[in-house]
């Protein structure tokens, strides 16, 4: 029998966050592909659009008129997912299988930046931290608000992602419920803290328990480097294509030194590693096939400002994107019916991106 | 307050097959769409097309020749997932979050006819029950195999869906694993069976246990003709979108006189009204919008042959489209990063598909 070589034997993974396996079959990259092919991403956007609603200045579909801002821009969605309180309540479930629960909120859209055609991975750091700055400001007001359980930050990019504006924006969903999957992350976060007996030099939470991104991002660091899953580090953040990832360039990025609850925790230093590590994924990303690389982000961390600090702050980068700017992955059949399943490991994948350029394509 | 509207208000609903919730905010149905917009699939295809390898006789990238089929046509995928054994066993993990898992099985193809141009929708229903009955040869052959813990029946349709030829075929992955999705329903249908108290008149389980997916089709066929989520409903099966749907016009078609455990427990009349409610589902899915409607569809029952009971066969329709023939919804940022959310309620995606026409609008 042949050794066992992940780049051409099929296997799963666990992810332990979710608990949730991932077929790996590598030997997979080497089919035709005769399917859909997508549309690329324009790269010579004009700086400003008259007929956008998220540029300074121009009105949106509800009839407000934007600011004539100069950094970031935030306000409220205009078709927003969740209402404000108070939500009337839903009656009684005929039946235990139709269970229904009240929810309230709000949803926030934050503009990155007035131009039109800069990209995360095309703005200065200084412009980077000041949407940290931004994400610091909303998670913290609207932690504060009534009821609110749970801030979620992401961001769609791209046309592929169900992004409906090119103009660089992500948004903010605040909930009167912890969602299902940061739930089920937190879930695995809390027992992993609870049971594991460790003795590992990785940073700890609080009390003196283990944390498992603490401990994952410690061991991911430890492989040499030209080997294992790390595509960037700097001072104070590690980027990696996790062990576990599911989309082809699944990136996980979290802070290494020590055990971070959430974004409004982070000291200056951080804040500006963390703006240097947003910029070097976006720009690997660029680079990778030179396009604008599309990718679904969200940060997850302590629910709200006074939540259990459970948590370590992470952000997931899910980007469809697997031969060319053209050909993606797509999950469905198995996939959606079955579990996850990937054409190549993670530690190609990473092999990949690290190895491109730290300097965006489109500025050579 | 008002009074609690589901078409108006934004709540959740809870899925008791994977325990995950739902975020159902119908009042975003209003809001304009300026994201992307997907290509119409051909409805002017040749009954033969040389160049397509499915197609009876034509030579498949493989090397290998279809035979001159004239129902059915089954072969193991060119480029499977999942090899023979024996699987070369992985190394223990250097750390117990980088855990592996050795998997083995085969891929199958089934080419659903001989005519490049006639999805299920436009089939016959003794073409149907073909189709069926090479469904309930492959399961049973494969679970035969050794070490084959799960058989995974489905279909991508749709270049959308990352069906790569439009000539009709479902695909058939075997594993010596049961998945992440139907382990974790599976579950749910045992921890139901074990702790459900019910004097409700719905089918049993065996030795009398009560049954999750007995009881809530049931409940659906309880309600009113013209109100509740049942879109078609025959002798022995029914089509509900389901209280917990994610997907816009997602289906769950389960039999409800019996309890039924797996296709290969079909007797002749269930099989006939099998492919039946097949034919009306898909031909429903393409009235709607005047299109050849792109899905995700997987039949979930008894892992393999002699596996448990506690299953109920169920087959599980996972449609894009939400808005016409080409504008689907988007299952990105907050749906990947915290829980799913749809733009309008189960009831009124099922008001809509039990609306339309059983003849297909390419024959009227
Ligand atoms: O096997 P196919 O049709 O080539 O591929 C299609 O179905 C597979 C199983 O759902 C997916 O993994 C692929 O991404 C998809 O393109
Ligand atoms: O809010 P947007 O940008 O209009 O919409 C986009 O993001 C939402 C949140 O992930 C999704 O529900 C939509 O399907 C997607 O098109």
């Amino acid at each position: 029998m042949d050794e066992f070589d992940p780049t051409t034997h099929p296997h799963r993974r666990l992810n332990p966050l979710t608990n949730e396996y991932i077929l790996v079959s590598p030997h997979r990259a080497k089919r035709p592909w005769l399917g859909q092919t997508e549309t690329l991403q324009a790269t010579d956007l004009p700086a400003y659009d008259p007929a956008c609603y998220l540029c300074p200045g121009n009105t949106r579909s509800g009839g407000q008129a934007n600011e004539a801002y100069e950094h970031t821009y935030l306000f409220e969605n205009d078709f927003a997912a969740v209402l404000p309180p108070p939500a009337p309540i839903a009656p009684i479930a005929p039946h235990p299988l139709l269970a229904t629960e009240p929810v309230h909120g709000g949803c926030d859209v934050l503009v990155f930046h007035p131009r039109h055609n800069l990209t995360l991975s095309r703005l200065a750091r200084p412009d980077i931290e000041r949407i940290i700055e931004e994400w610091i400001a909303i998670y913290t007001k609207r932690s504060l608000q009534e009821g609110i359980k749970y801030v979620q930050i992401f961001e769609n990019k791209g046309a592929m992602m169900g992004c409906s504006n090119p103009h660089p924006h992500g948004q903010v969903w605040s909930l009167s419920a912890v969602p299902t999957l940061p739930a089920t992350e937190l879930a695995s976060l809390e027992k992993y803290a609870q049971t594991t007996q460790t003795t590992s030099e990785a940073p700890r939470g609080s009390q003196g328990r283990p944390c498992m991104l603490c401990e994952y991002a410690h061991v991911e660091i430890g492989f040499a480097e030209d080997q294992g899953r790390v595509v960037v580090k700097n001072e104070h953040w590690v980027a990696v294509v996790p062990w576990w990832a599911t989309w082809p360039f699944e990136v996980l990025l979290l802070p290494y030194k020590r055990h971070i609850s959430a974004i409004s925790d982070l000291g200056a230093e951080e804040k500006e590693a963390f703006a240097d590590a947003l910029s070097q994924i976006t720009i690997r990303y660029d680079n990778l096939f030179s396009c604008l690389f599309a990718y679904s982000m969200g940060i997850h961390q302590r629910p709200t400002l006074s939540g259990d600090d459970v948590a370590h702050l992470h952000l997931h980068f899910a980007p469809p994107l697997l031969r060319s700017a053209s050909v993606r992955k797509f999950l469905v059949g198995y996939e959606l019916m079955a579990e996850a399943q990937r054409d190549l490991t993670a530690e190609q994948a990473a092999a990949r991106l690290r190895a491109l350029s730290g300097k965006h394509f489109l500025e050579e």
